[in-house]
């Protein structure tokens, strides 16, 4: 048996999301995690992204399972899709089957072989023995893996932080970390996300002593709004509410679907009358009131943003009401929730949100739990995952500071085939990968033409012209017809479209009258002739079409 | 004389940017900055928005002046257009007027009457008497404004912090601010824009000092970038660089725009021999070099975008170089700035971006600073200008604690009508204003209802139909043709343009044998039809238009 393993990140590598690491020996592949990414600005009217899994559709028959490390979108949100063309068993621990098993419910029609696994347990594919370890992150139940290969152990940490006071208890397992590392590690798979923030990740448990001083003070409603999967926090949301005799009312889809999987099994604890249903609302004086919420991203459809707009069924936000952002924003989400924000402080609310007010902490390591992590388990080879470019890079400094030799680290992008042998570590080669964008109706239809074109139109919108000539002599039949959208809806605009309609007459009359010529070219050179007249007068580019008809 | 004067708002409340603070009195009107403020997100392809001066315009014949604060284009920009419906005199600081100069050299055509003024002078616009005092900001020889008006004298901060070691040695005039307290003060207009953040902004220096560690380690070439109007944080670079024996190579357009206004007039120092020019790079050795370049905001033309890209004429990234971000993101920047740090870091450059690291300070006062400058001039009454609706409200909080009585701080928003009087303070009405947009060939042409359309193409793109019908008959004299553009370009797509044909034709085929109808009305019903089919078949809500030809 070869001594090797390949490691292929499909997605999670120089980018945010759609976390997928497949880890294959000479007669097995695995995946681990299967997520999704959301979209950045120049992708619009894409709802989601998904990793392109061609390498592992055509490695099928040797494909074992997929094992998820923890219940976030960007680690499970891709299975629905996946799962369509590569239906093998899916590993995780309760919680995170138990939240994957309801995306699902929602997304896909066939039987999913789930199979639970707690800590500690060991998983046979044959050449790969994977064992999942404690972690501690901002969703509860959340493992890191150990896999023992043909060419040694290697340790991929999930997402996780070194949470010392962890709200349920369960801290990073460190002594099987510091075991692995006596036993040897071929190499370290470690989360990058916060690579170039200095420091330790503060504790959740900052978060609940907040809460609670806030609560203290707060005369009316409470209204809270938090990531929908950070369990620990929604406990505390709930621990700090009856401390202080309010009841807690759930609002908004997805908050209300973790919290009912959570309590059903047990991952969440609510003393008896603590929540209330939304259609109960009436019955409490603000002041026993809290709302937990939906919208910590500013999301234009949340609850949080209705409320924000006073267009919310349930919940009307007056004076007196103090709303609490307990998330901080993803990158490219900052203009959308500070909308919310300002309209909140319109309705008369007032609203914690600044980062220094300690009511959001991360769920991701730091630059001293990164290095404890390196120095715990003290790797042969380093590959810096889960990040973008810089986390990678910086987290390869981090790992060098500890005393990997640079050579030992590999810094890959999404697609990269890495080698690995107890002898030997290096980067062997390329897999297509790209970006599987989905929409409203369907999944990869959207390609990166579609979404140029669509940036063209956004700028500067488009032009129609249609035209009828003769299928005979070729002439025009009747005035060409020029209409736009998202072009200009001025005076100006009218006359430029009307001058086009000129121009575009001239153009065929100064046609040799020898009879039609190729429809094709003649729409070319139509739109091309309203290009350039708009750009000339105007700097703008729009889009133009032309139809041509014939009769 | 009625003792009542107004505040008119035209911009800078509750939105970032294009300030315009309009003061009147009973015979006499005058503006406060003139700015601009860059696009939001849901602004495609526009370039810049200004405020809506119809307010001014009617009250030309009692506007006496429009008096800047300070040179940033969020004060000094929206000009080359303002003036161009009413010249009015231009009041600045030498330093601002030189820049303001440029900026309508380039794009204004008419004279412009500027009249320099120091801090101390005292300009008389009849009923209201202005004096400048100094301010600490992140561009050199800004002021605030002491008004005496009929009703009392305000204080508009302009921008500012306290500055206790401004790199030019003069910090901001507390000795004339505590004169002003000693004296009354009626109203205090101040810069709220980062009243979220408590504590202290840090000096200036503070760049100074991280920039010579920096200096020290490096070895190879250094790249520094940051905001092209930060003349105090440029100086720091070049008395480092100097120190360090390195020449300065001063590299894209706003930024040699700034480093030439400000050396001539004195505002910037450099010794003799330090600054090389860009076609001199080569004869110096990389560990000799500082290239001080555009491009702190991520902005895909600016020299240090190219840069990233491997597209820049001059300047080629390579291992061994250092980039120093020496700026954070403006809000909406985050993802732009992101891209361009991931893809230096891919060209194997090393780079300073955190917030951590002390590269860059801000320009705006935190809570401290601002609580200093309510209790130095104990106004009557308080607006907190220049912020996010959300910044306006923390900075109103500020006040109160400070001991403005609650009913004496007045929030509003753009065109609000403030009325003062030394007995009483209210909001007595509005004035109509709204964004207007400039774009690449005009100043208002784009208007919300093009911006909606705009969003709705680039969602879902745009299908075109083109039918022709007999004028006698109505009958369809040939297929209909069906286009799209940003829709879907998949052989569904295909497929389903061409069913779109299909139903077309049935749709006139079922028409009763009665003639033309009205065109309007066809045209309607066939987008109509297409648009149920669409949503239906794939969900999109594609823009569908429709031109029907009559022969």
């Amino acid at each position: 048996m070869t001594r090797q393993v390949r490691l292929i990140p499909l997605g999670g590598l120089g980018e945010i999301g759609k976390n997928l690491m497949v880890v294959e020996t000479q007669s097995d592949t695995i995946a681990i995690d299967c997520g999704l990414a959301f979209p950045e600005d120049d992708m619009p009217g894409i709802d989601l992204v998904i990793p392109d899994v061609s390498y592992l559709i055509e490695r099928k028959d040797r494909l074992r399972g997929i094992v998820l490390t923890h219940g976030h979108e960007d680690h499970v949100g891709a299975l629905p899709f996946v799962l369509k063309d590569i239906n093998v068993p899916v590993y995780g621990t309760r919680l995170t089957l138990g939240l994957a098993r309801r995306k699902l419910d929602e997304n896909f029609e066939g039987e999913v072989d789930f199979r639970v696994f707690e800590p500690g347990d060991i998983i046979d594919f044959g050449s790969i023995q994977v064992e999942p370890f404690r972690v501690t992150h901002s969703v509860s139940d959340s493992v890191g893996l150990i896999l023992r290969t043909p060419a040694g152990t290697i340790i991929h940490t999930g997402d996780f932080k070194l949470d010392q006071t962890p709200v349920d208890g369960e801290p990073t397992d460190y002594s099987r970390l510091a075991r692995a590392g006596d036993e040897g590690v071929l190499a370290l798979l470690s989360d990058s996300t916060h690579a170039d923030r200095p420091g330790f990740t503060p504790s959740e448990r900052v978060v609940g002593e907040t809460l609670d001083r806030v609560f203290q003070k707060a005369k009316g409603r409470i209204i809270i709004t938090t990531f929908a999967s950070n369990v620990p926090r929604i406990q505390q949301v709930i621990d700090v509410a009856h401390q202080h005799n309010r009841k807690v009312c759930v609002i908004g889809r997805s908050m209300e679907m973790v919290v009912d999987v959570a309590l059903n099994m047990g991952y969440l604890r609510a003393p008896l009358g603590t929540l209330v249903d939304p259609s109960d609302l009436g019955k409490y004086p603000h002041s026993k009131m809290v709302i937990l919420s939906t919208g910590s991203q500013g999301e234009p459809l949340s609850a949080l943003a209705r409320m924000s707009c006073r267009d919310h069924r349930k919940v009307e936000i007056m004076e007196g009401d103090l709303v609490i952002m307990a998330a901080s924003p993803v990158p490219g989400n900052e203009t959308m929730v500070s909308r919310v924000v300002d309209n909140l402080f319109r309705c008369g609310a007032d609203v914690i949100y600044e980062p220094e007010s300690e009511v959001h902490v991360s769920g991701h390591s730091s630059q001293e739990e990164l290095k404890m992590m390196l120095n715990l388990t003290r790797p042969r080879y380093f590959v810096p995952v889960h990040g973008e470019y810089r986390h990678l890079i910086k987290h390869a400094q981090l790992a060098v500071a500890t005393g990997v030799p640079p050579s030992n680290v590999l810094i890959g992008e999404n697609g990269t085939i890495f080698s690995l042998s107890p002898e030997h570590c290096e980067i062997i080669g390329v897999v297509q990968t790209k970006n599987i964008m989905v929409d409203s109706s369907g999944v990869g239809e959207i390609g990166d033409p579609v979404l140029k074109e669509r940036k063209y139109l956004s700028d500067s919108g488009a032009i129609f012209v249609s035209c009828v000539v003769s299928s005979t002599s070729g002439a025009l039949l009747s005035m060409p017809s020029v209409k736009s959208a998202g072009f200009m809806k001025s005076v100006r605009g009218e006359a430029l479209l009307a001058e086009a309609g000129k121009r575009i007459k001239e153009y065929f009359d100064a046609l040799p009258p020898e009879g039609l010529l190729r429809r094709e070219f003649l729409e070319e050179e139509v739109a091309s002739l309203v290009q350039k007249l708009v750009r000339n007068e105007t700097g703008r580019r729009p889009v133009v079409v032309c139809s041509l008809s014939t009769v």
